[in-house]
């Protein structure tokens, strides 16, 4: 859902909605490689071959741009991930969505760690509305684990376990497993950690 | 160990080695709550009550700075549980140490995430020497962990899971829910990762 705040509100003709989002997709991809502090509007500005004054039209500030940002890399990772979220129901769902990620991170050489995570990680303690905005991505992201984990449950197939704290283990161990795929350039971490959870749905299951 | 590099190596003298100690601690202090972009050598002289020429006396850049700060970190945190580590070859030493991290971000009211693990998320990409070292303070606190899950495995109370990449899933568990504690300024994510882990253990304890 468009923020009623900004520039947004009010609609944008279909050019302007073009601009804006080319604006987000550059100064995602900057931040993705070098951190929010290490991207400058200016670079931004650059990589989106725009105008200053058209950054300015969209975004009154970095802060607002990085807000963007945020709900871009939601949609992007979160809402691009919901097809297979919603096979979660499964060992095969499961290990299907754990091979993606793998994969994934294979293809990204193990670089640039979780971007939504990354950004929680570098904006939590300066700035609190973007570390809510962040926390809401996730949760989001959880709701697609959880919702899997639940159907599983409501079938008799995970015990007496909790499926929405299982969802929320199963959340900390990809963000974890990804933070150290990305400190050590190797995947292992990664699926060793998805695996581990994997197990212990798998104990839960026939439990 | 103290590295060969910078103006460590040939010795300090007492006095000197505690400047540089004070230096490292404070500029430790202001990356933790702000991060490493959000600090400068300035802010750090400040906060040491040192002059500039006393930072670059053992410091030649901000980068050096922050290796330091990183070994500091890792001996602090790692260093500091290595009793606590020595502990985790039984399931109520593993819920000992579950119990302290908790209650540890509790006092902390879940700010600045894991030290090691914040440093490494915001340096992997632009910092290649600072990632290996936070890899190297990582692995430590793995080993930590892996030694009492070996000793459980060795006495045959893991069945015939491999401690070590139970030992990095737990890593990874504590990572991610010291991410998601930090983010959603709520223990719950840690508690439940850790638990989570702790349940996987008491299964294959029990297969």
């Amino acid at each position: 859902m468009p923020s009623a705040k900004g520039r947004r509100a009010g609609g944008l003709t279909p050019k302007g909605e073009q601009t804006r989002q080319r604006i987000v997709a550059a100064a995602a991809q900057l931040m993705f490689d070098g951190g929010v502090s290490g991207t400058t509007i200016e670079d931004v500005r650059v990589a989106a071959g725009v105008s200053s004054s058209q950054v300015y039209h969209y975004f009154k500030d970095k802060k607002a741009l990085v807000e963007a940002v945020i709900e871009y890399q939601t949609e992007t990772i979160v809402g691009g991930q919901e097809p297979m979220l919603a096979a979660l129901d499964s060992l095969e769902g499961l290990r299907a969505w754990r091979d993606f990620l793998v994969k994934h991170q294979e293809e990204l050489e193990c670089r640039g760690g979780c971007p939504i995570g990354s950004l929680g990680s570098e904006l939590a303690e300066t700035d609190n509305q973007a570390r809510a905005k962040v926390a809401a991505g996730l949760a989001r992201w959880e709701q697609g684990i959880r919702s899997g984990l639940r159907a599983m449950h409501a079938r008799g197939q995970l015990g007496t376990v909790d499926p929405d704290e299982l969802a929320l283990a199963t959340l900390a161990a990809l963000q974890g497993g990804l933070l150290l795929t990305q400190i050590q350039r190797s995947t292992k971490p990664l699926q060793t950690a998805l695996d581990a959870m994997l197990a212990l749905i798998a104990y839960e299951a026939a439990a």
